[in-house]
């Protein structure tokens, strides 16, 4: 319905500020039928005076039962469709470390695996290896060296680490190494286009010098790669839209999404107040805020009811220091749904309110799921909520005469 | 937004069982301003109580204003857009009376007509002959050889009969020899691509036989072919979605279409207690289950509004023994409306819920037209339902990283 195009043609200078407050994995599920869902048995006093006077309804990320993973979930909410656009695993795992990425990096996600003696895979993660195991595994194959390219390893979490290749010519365009069962030798890297033979030939290198390093340890005497990607060139939204953007996140992925769409990533603590912090002290310097709170999800997805509703519960105590600051629009959202009660991001669609003096308020009274559904917005794709937080700023002229 | 490769990409092996529950054409229209439609209408205590614990929503099998057939209202339930998939007639009409179509068979769709003595259609209907008399003239017809093919007529109903052509090679795209009109001769079959030549040319020898052989009946003394066409090479459900599927469908039709789109086809009776213990006598075996009520939709173009009621509430009755199989997902909808008012299918989107544990019940608390449209699904596409029974049975994996 909307595309880049348009906003590109139809932006205008304007005075208005534009927050975006992500809950992440805002969405839940009553915990027994009939109940309250985490932000329904929240007591929200701020958020629901807001949503009286707001436009609610219920985002869905990227379709109808399609559960968003946090890439997918966030580049629709900024508005890019996340089928057209996708971040390769690889490039989000870098980008979930900090990695300073460069724009023509291949980056790819690395699990340590276990292999037997004839090659093949008797375990896909290593018996799951301690972090600092993995430091130390990452810290011999950072000996490897391949002709003309510089070679990055960077340990993540238990057996999974970054491998990032950094030269010339790389091309993406290559298949896997994990077969996806047990039973059988990791596959080659293949080239899945002719211009790729090269770089396929340098990944295929590298595993092998990998192999050797390893074949002396155990559990973790091997590697597989998966997710070869490079940084998608998306196009920057400071473009788009016409607007100074800024994030405020906590946690590297979500500060290296919002990086990839042209965002300025702002220093911030680990604490909702070092964020609000942050976000004080530059108000005057952008147009348009991203403001990440990560907790919400990450009690979702240890099933723990109770601290979801108590960190939504903090976030509501904390709003009122948020439209203190004057923003012209505002929105809270999630990225996706995170019931407690599946312990996992989901497929459900995830309660929203947008704000502005314009916003033609409907009778939504509480800020919950139940409320929502009978929002003036209904369930709506949430790639909409960038052109209608520009329209409420009064940042988006007419289309045609 | 949602499409075949991304429910291939996406499905994952799961315990829970889906159960799509058809009564075929059950939306409605109240008899007079501000009465019941034939859903409200009903006393249905067991729907209603599943609707307490269900989303709820009024399913759009084709557009707005769209009056389906029975073969997109069904495909669209499918998860197929029913205008990229087409069932031809003569394909549906072979379905409809259970004629066994192979693949490469070429079917139409065939009426007895009247001609006057210059061969000027006079009667597109042969004065609606009994089926009787078609029977006797199918068997006449049933003389005629054509080289290199078989040749199968098979009677249906009035003056409807089928006629399918089976051998190497043969091309379905031909134009119809219906004028749609009187005081006109039927028209040739046309090739409508070149590679189409060689079929076309036997139809019209098919053709011209079948006039001499009926040139001494009354009035059925000539045909008219429509709807050539093979069978559509339909994606099959079980490829898709990783399901094993069933279809428990008393009429040939249902049972043609279930079978195009890669259901088997279970043997039951005429009854819904046929249907239920052919329900429960292969419910191990698959994980889907599209279980087809039709006389909802007889008594509505029969403009028996008490009678549709009266088959609704024996739907009602026979839920609990339904659900007490435990599905996990449970969907109660139509293929599309037959209000006896209209005495036809309809436009109107048809009711419908989704119950699952994880479904995110709405408000609504009676299932019927005016309560579902305030429902948590809205008025949606009906392809949108196989992706939320897949997701709500915990059988599809999430969407990017």
């Amino acid at each position: 319905m909307h595309d880049f195009e348009l906003m590109r043609e139809l932006h205008v200078s304007g005075q208005g500020k534009i927050l975006l407050l992500v809950m992440d994995g805002l969405g839940g599920l009553p915990l027994e039928p009939g109940g309250p869902t985490e932000l329904e048995a929240a007591h929200t006093p701020n958020l629901d005076a807001l949503a009286r006077e707001s436009i609610c309804g219920l985002s869905l990320p990227v379709g109808p039962g399609i559960t968003p993973g946090s890439g997918p979930g966030h580049l629709a909410l900024f508005g890019y469709d996340p089928f057209r656009y996708e971040i390769g695993r690889g490039v989000l795992e870098a980008c979930g470390i900090g990695f300073p990425l460069e724009k023509d990096d291949l980056a790819a996600r690395g699990n340590f695996c276990t292999v037997d003696a004839e090659g093949r895979i008797v375990d896909r993660r290593a018996g799951r290896i301690p972090t600092e195991k993995c430091v130390e595994l990452v810290a011999m194959l950072r000996q490897i060296t391949l002709p003309g390219v510089e070679v990055f390893v960077e340990p993540v979490q238990d057996y999974r680490f970054v491998l990032v290749l950094r030269g010339p010519g790389l091309v993406a365009e290559l298949s896997e190494t994990d077969p996806q069962q047990l039973g059988v030798p990791p596959l080659p890297v293949k080239a899945l286009s002719p211009p790729a033979e090269a770089t396929a030939a340098l990944v295929n290198e590298w595993i092998a010098q990998a192999r050797q390093i390893l074949a002396d340890q155990h559990p973790a005497n091997m590697v597989l790669l998966r997710g070869l990607s490079k940084e998608p060139g998306l196009p920057q939204m400071g473009d788009i839209y016409g607007l100074r953007l800024a994030a405020i996140a906590t946690y590297p992925m979500y500060r290296g999404v919002a990086k990839l769409v042209g965002m300025d990533v702002l220093p911030t603590g680990d604490s909702i107040e070092d964020e609000i912090a942050t976000l004080k002290e530059h108000w005057e310097e952008y147009d348009f805020f991203y403001f990440h709170v990560k907790k919400t999800d990450s009690a979702g997805e240890d099933g723990d009811f109770a601290r979801k509703v108590s960190i939504i519960e903090h976030v509501d105590e904390v709003l009122p220091e948020i439209l203190a600051l004057k923003p012209a629009v505002v929105i809270v959202t999630g990225d996706h749904s995170t019931p407690a009660l599946l312990k996992s991001h989901s497929w459900h669609p995830v309660p929203t309110l947008l704000w502005s003096p314009y916003c033609r308020a409907d009778e939504v009274t509480q800020f919950g799921e139940r409320a929502c559904m009978r929002g003036g917005l209904g369930t709506f794709p949430a790639t909409d909520l960038l052109p209608l937080a520009m329209a409420n700023a009064l940042r988006l002229t007419k289309y045609g005469a």
